[in-house]
Order: structure tokens, then C-alpha cells, then sequence
């Protein structure tokens, strides 16, 4: 799966994924209202306007990005009607062709990792019978218990050809709280970043591995230091944006192949209609929004490796 | 909901969490069958059983035990049936006056963690309504994102009155690859276990704090650290049991007050039936295996507490 999240970033020439998280405040008031009258103002009602929601975000940008990563707790929050969207949502981007980065954050222990690892992104087998549960592409994955927790993820990507991007460095501001942390004069995240990179020797495609890692758009100079120590990770940047990332920043997290690297917008580009620079397409014409926002964001980033002279070989 | 846990705690004179991680080869045969033939042999029918089995036990030793702490992994691998039948569980298990202690391990930042706390401990508004997702009273939590992780969950708790439980020294043999490296001398898990007590100094019960620790059975030394860094907090002991955790290594998990910490058993309880000592109640009187393995489980941790002194005063 990671070559073909690498084949697709060349194609589209746009090293983006698209978070879909949505929230009552971002879903525009045309769809809630026809969803309400559908479903009724309940739950059930507010996941099929989220779905009609992503719905037109992915066919506005499916041409354009390789990637979509929808956040579960965004539709954990309503419970069994809201993860059911998110199953829909899943299975509406892979329809459209779109590699889809489930962010879920999971990590426990030996079997229970495992079970995580099967329900999203390998399969259950009942009476002889495979039974898929939620079929992302990727998930991300806590490292904070170690080996135990990652490795059965490894194991079922093993198995399945999928992915996992393991938390390094998060874009928030009390990340540095652990992360930071020196330990004989390196910091935390360091170490886990060689985590990620050794446990990743074990399972590589064709120019990287299939165990990538998140550091944060927000943390330019980890971003650098984590490059370094991890050549053949990919690394999913979210922060992008919404969280003050810039393009001038994202250099850093890219290989000199042009390759390695995949920055994360959210609310940047779902809710574009809601800032003031893309407020003349109206909130009814939300999705054109959302294709604006994504072209403006690959012309930034273009024009950033541009500068950094780093070019994607075709 | 603290104050009530201890209370239950005191009336029930055992500190003991039943996990209820239901897996298919855990599950009684009879069970299986029976849903199988009702729902299909498929996911549907595997919830059927989960349900089914969880009942069973819940009946067993709802007047024995004070919580129950059902792993959200072992339903998400089902997929959505699965998470169908974790709210089914929690609903039956609070009906039975169970406090109910999401093991869910989640962690994100900022308005993605509310997100979860309010699935899980919370509720949405919807047209003013308030719609409650898995009603969960406690949730586990992973820190390594730091406050901005945390403190939405706490904000929730503060609001519901429920509480979370922090990851802080797993119970997993590569527990040490990140938690026990030193900063300073000291390790993470020590600087992790401030931290929770310093959250929790700001939402307090009657004795103890809305913000427990996870503290894994196996690692008694470091309990005992951890036991003086956090006098105030609660702390979920897992690994007792099945992972190697005995009864004299749980005392130092505890206050003198014989209070401060709750044990965990999941697969020593719920498949007792296929354990050797517990053979004889056969696979069918699964329910009275488990009845028995509290009632020795009781005894081996009250046995231990006397030993060391700490008597619960009532």
C-alpha cells in the first residue's frame, strides 16, 4: 500500500491528504437541515449529513490528492450511528479510488493491538468466512507501550500490504510534556523515531517501508532531525494550516527525492468556505471551496520544494 | 463516580475489575452455537454470543465485584456488530449496578480528544437534545501527547462526573523500551505519574482523584514508586493473573488505608472454565467458573493485604 500511496502522490504531483473531520460546526447548514428532515435531529441524522458532507469533498478533490484521512473520533463521538459514516465514508474514498489513512491512534498490547490491527486493517474470519470491519488503507498507532503494542500491527500490515504511521513527534503545543524529554542527551522522540525506523527495516516496499511515522507540520526542526534518522519512513505531517504550519516549513519532513513526506489539512480545506479567502463560493458551494483550498495548498508546498530544490522523479 | 467506585470497593471487600474481553476462542461453544443459529454465522452472530457470554458472567458476579472493565478492541475487531454489542455490554453491566470502566485507551489532542471523552463519558447536543454514545463512567487514556491530550478528557469529567484512568507503567514485557528510559536519573514512567497526579489535583473526590493511573501487576517495584509519587490516585492494576501478576505483588499497589487501587482480571475470570483448576464446572457453567475465580481472587488479594497490614476501614 505504500507504493501505491507513493505512485499516487506522483501521479497527482500532491504530496496532500485531506482530513476528514468533520464537527456540527464545519457541516454546512443545507445538508444538516435535508438530513434532519431525512433521519430526523438525532445522531442517525447528523451521520448521513456528514456522509453527504465528505461525499462532496471527495468527488471535488478525488482528482486531485492521493489521500483522504478520516479522524474516527470526529465520528466516535455519535456513537454506533457516527462510526457507521465513518465506515461509509471509508468505503466512499476507496470507491473513488483514494488511499484512506484511518486516524485512530490505537495501541494496547500483544492480542488486544491485534484486534485493533484486524478490525481496521485486516480481517476476522468466522466460520471460515473473512469479515472485514472498518478496511483502511493505514492507521496510525500510539507507541507509548512499545514493541508489544506495535508489533502485531506490523504483522497483520505484514499479511494485508497496509500501513501504519507510528506517533513521533504530535503537532501540539504540550507535545515536548514527553516527547521532549532528553534522555542521555537526546530527546524522546528521537528514540522512538529509530523505533519506528528498525521496526520498519522489517517491512519495506519498493522505496520506503510500510511503517511511517507522524511528527508535527508545527515542529520544523524535529521534522529535520527525524528525517535524518529515519531516511526510508514516510512521514504524515499533520498541523498543516488551521495549526500554523506553513509551506516554507514542510521541506524539511521531504527527502531530497521529493518523496517521503505527506501533509495533512483538515479544516484548512473541508471548511474552506468558512475563511475569508474562499468566502465568495458561498457555504451551498462548499466542496468548490474545498478544491480551491487544495490547489492553493499544492501550489504552496510545489512552489516551497521548488525553492528547496527538491523534485519528484517520474 | 471515584466516590461510588470506592464505595462499591468497601461494600464489596474486593478490589477486583472483571475484564470482559470476550474473543471467539474464549467464548463457550453452546453460546456460539446458539447465536449462530439465530443471527448467522457471521459478525452479527459473534455480537450475539459476545452479548450472551457477557451476561452470563456479569450475572455470576455482579453482587461480588464492584466494576467491570470491557476492552473496546475485542468489539471494534468485529466492526460495527462488535461496537453494537460493547454498548449492549456496558447498558446490561450498568443495569446490574456495575461501575463500568472503558478500557479504550484513546488519546488525540485538543478537540479531537473531547471528542472521544464526550463518546465515551460524555454526550452531544443535538437540536437540544442530549444524545449519550457508549456511557462508559471511566475511560483508559494514553498520555504521550501530553496535556493537550489529557485535559479535554478531564474538562468532561468535570462536567459528568466520571473519570479517567491514565496510562502511566504498562503491564507488557517491552513496557521499559520507552517508559522506564531516565530523564535526569528518573523515569519516564515517574515523570508521566506526576503529571497524572498534578491533573488530578485539580478534580478531586471525597479520598481519591477522578484521574487514576494504569500500573501493570508485573511491575510491583515500580508500583511502589508510583504508589508515593500519586498518593491521591487511583490506580488500575491489570496483569494479574494470565500475565504473571500474583496476589503479594499487589500490595504495594495499595494505600495503608487498604484503598487506592483496583485489580484486574480478564481472561483468569471469564475463561476460568478452561482453566484446569476450574475444569470441573465444564464449559456450560462458564458463569459459575467465574463466580468461583473472584471468590479466589478475593481471597489471594485480601490474604496479601493482611500480610502487609492495609485494612480497608469502612
Amino acid at each position: 500500500m505504500i507504493n501505491e500511496l507513493i505512485a499516487k502522490i506522483k501521479k497527482t504531483g500532491a504530496p496532500i491528504v485531506v482530513g476528514l473531520d468533520p464537527t456540527l460546526k464545519l457541516i454546512p447548514k443545507h445538508l444538516l437541515e435535508k438530513a434532519y428532515k431525512e433521519c430526523g435531529e438525532n445522531p442517525e441524522g447528523v451521520a448521513r449529513a456528514i456522509v453527504e458532507y465528505n461525499k462532496g469533498i471527495v468527488d471535488a478533490v478525488a482528482d486531485l490528492v492521493p489521500a483522504v484521512k478520516p479522524q474516527i473520533a470526529m465520528y466516535e463521538q455519535f456513537g454506533i450511528p457516527g462510526l457507521i459514516a465513518y465506515q461509509k465514508t471509508i468505503r466512499y474514498c476507496k470507491e473513488k479510488g483514494l488511499v484512506v489513512i484511518g486516524d485512530i491512534k490505537r495501541g494496547d498490547i500483544g492480542s488486544t493491538s491485534e484486534a485493533y490491527a484486524v478490525g481496521h486493517l485486516g480481517k476476522v474470519t468466522i466460520g471460515g468466512v473473512e469479515y472485514r470491519g472498518f478496511e483502511e488503507d493505514f492507521a496510525t498507532v500510539n507507541p507509548y507501550l512499545g514493541s508489544d503494542g506495535v508489533k502485531p500491527f506490523i504483522e497483520v500490515c505484514r499479511q494485508e500490504k497496509r500501513g501504519i504511521f507510528v506517533l513521533v513527534k504530535t503537532s501540539n503545543p504540550s507535545s515536548g510534556e514527553f516527547q521532549d524529554q532528553k534522555i542521555d542527551g537526546r530527546s524522546l522522540y528521537e528514540l522512538v523515531g529509530e523505533k519506528v525506523a528498525a521496526w520498519g527495516e522489517d517491512l519495506k516496499g519498493e522505496e520506503y517501508s510500510y511503517v511511517g511515522a507522524v511528527v508535527g507540520a508545527t515542529y520544523p526542526e524535529e521534522g529535520r532531525i527525524l528525517r535524518k534518522l529515519m531516511p526510508r519512513t514516510y512521514i504524515l505531517v499533520p498541523g498543516y494550516g488551521a495549526q500554523g504550519g506553513k509551506g516554507a516549513d514542510l521541506v524539511h519532513f521531504f527527502n531530497d527525492d521529493g518523496l517521503g513526506a505527506i501533509i495533512n489539512s483538515s479544516r484548512g480545506i473541508i471548511a474552506a468556505y468558512q475563511q475569508e479567502k474562499y468566502a465568495a463560493y458561498g457555504e451551498e458551494n462548499y466542496a468548490d471551496a474545498a478544491r480551491q483550498a487544495v490547489l492553493d495548498m499544492k501550489t504552496d508546498i510545489k512552489d516551497a520544494l521548488d525553492v528547496a530544490g527538491k523534485h519528484v522523479r517520474m
